[in-house]
């Protein structure tokens, strides 16, 4: 089974990374770009079957160690 | 116009850092967990209306900036 997760800051949270590139892409000449926030993406490759137990698993996995839940949110998709 | 942006890296490239995180999941009990890849979630506010130019920009962001497509690959959505 196939596990996507989103890792993203929170919305009342500073994304100091994100004004960065939003920094970076204007002085190239990007001056269309607002707001920027850059999040995590990680694939996972599960070796179980069961989607209900996949689930909970994975949610454990986020919890304590994929997202810092203090200042993160975090989503996952499975398929397969 | 909201674009998001996912730059993953390329399949024959080595991520360590992917690597890492499976180590430390495995090691905190999560043995059913296999390949673990890591890449980067952007979410960008575009100031313009014309879908046709906001792809063709991003496209040029992504070649110049957000993504280094000798190892990584890209994808983005357009929403809005």
């Amino acid at each position: 089974m196939k596990a996507t997760v989103y890792v993203t800051i929170k919305q009342n949270v500073l994304d100091p990374q994100g004004t960065a590139v939003q920094g970076a892409l204007h002085s190239m000449g990007f001056d269309e770009v607002g707001k920027v926030r850059i999040g995590k993406y990680l694939e996972l490759q599960l070796d179980t079957a069961d989607r209900g137990e996949a689930e909970t698993r994975l949610k454990a996995m986020c919890e304590k160690l994929l997202a810092n839940t203090v200042i993160e949110d975090y989503r996952f998709e499975l398929e397969g």
